[in-house]
């Protein structure tokens, strides 16, 4: 059976997987880059970078994986189904390289990027988007890719085996929350708290109930 | 200059302090125990415990602290200024050992316990109440003991030095969250994050700015 996993999911200290204000050039709003900066100094970033428990976790993103499947606000911010030029967030070569199913009730034919990655567009409950991608992802993983919106839904539907959260150090205050509504999720999970020099905390929730 | 300090204030993942339903049966609400059993596997709590990254936050609870401040909300469950006779919810022998200045709009007079606790009722603002609690601290430091609404208008204030906070892999919910409206708070601190064997993750915030 393939799995669905969430890899490297940034949040706060008080769990705001964005910040507010999120528009075509604030693709996290007001949390600007400070949600991210712990992949900077990765050697997955740029060479001469850490190689520690930072770097072996955010490369677990690729291997595996058959297809992601993101919310409408990751693919970009509120209102970008009113231009039809809009093509993500991540310029004419998206880090994906496989199909990947964006969740939206404003529907638009397929658009195919450079270096393997296809979004295409559903109106679909958690439970048919993965029907989609499982078809798509051709016996391999499902990342699902956020925002917290979309991760908070699909965990709370019991679909995702594991879940990766890396807790940074601030205090955004307002965004969109990851954890709202999820009491008691830690039951069917094991679930490891892993802290790195450079001051995130890697939380891994591992499905042990089928 | 005396420190305000908050040790081993346990939240859950999702930044509840406490749960719902607080009873004099219940402190803690539908939490339970949970916030806290990684204290009972320390040596701080049980010979033979563990000695590790655990004990050694604990055992920083108690010294260089000449007062406790801590809201009604810690000191009993809500209704508790009704019940003429109760004394807190720690038994005859509390383990605070100095002056606790109880902030409350129902102010009765002092308690005087074993082991060298005092409870004094105070209805004041969180400077008025550091006033009067460093006075009777005698030149030692003021530890601020919760609950969560409490930590937060004392941080929201600027009125904590060093806060030590500890994540326990739950999610509760619901309850009484921490960190709601402390946007920033970081800017005045340094921070760090330590993950224990236990699979807590303790936070500290140490003041740099004055």
């Amino acid at each position: 059976m393939t799995l669905v996993r969430v890899h490297s999911f940034a949040i706060s200290l008080d769990g705001y997987g964005t910040g507010e204000g999120q528009s075509a050039d604030a693709h996290f709003g007001h949390a600007g880059d400070r949600l991210h900066e712990w992949m900077f100094t990765t050697r997955w970033w740029q060479p001469g970078g850490s190689g520690g428990v930072d770097d072996a976790f955010i490369r677990q993103h690729d291997p595996g994986i058959g297809a992601e499947i993101m919310g409408a606000g990751k693919f970009g911010h509120p209102g970008w189904h009113e231009d039809p030029s809009w093509r993500g967030a991540w310029g004419p070569n998206p880090p994906f390289h496989t199909p990947v199913f964006v969740l939206t009730h404003h529907t638009r034919p397929p658009i195919e990027m450079e270096g393997g990655t296809t979004f295409h567009f559903l109106d679909a409950s958690p439970v048919e988007a993965l029907d989609v991608a499982r078809e798509a992802a051709q016996g391999k993983d499902i990342r699902l890719g956020g925002g917290a919106t979309t991760i908070r839904e699909f965990l709370a539907a019991g679909l995702v085996d594991h879940l990766h959260v890396v807790i940074v150090p601030i205090l955004l205050g307002r965004g969109v929350r990851l954890w709202d509504g999820l009491e008691g999720l830690e039951k069917d999970y094991q679930v490891e708290a892993t802290s790195s020099p450079s001051g995130v905390t890697h939380v891994t929730f591992t499905r042990t109930a089928s």
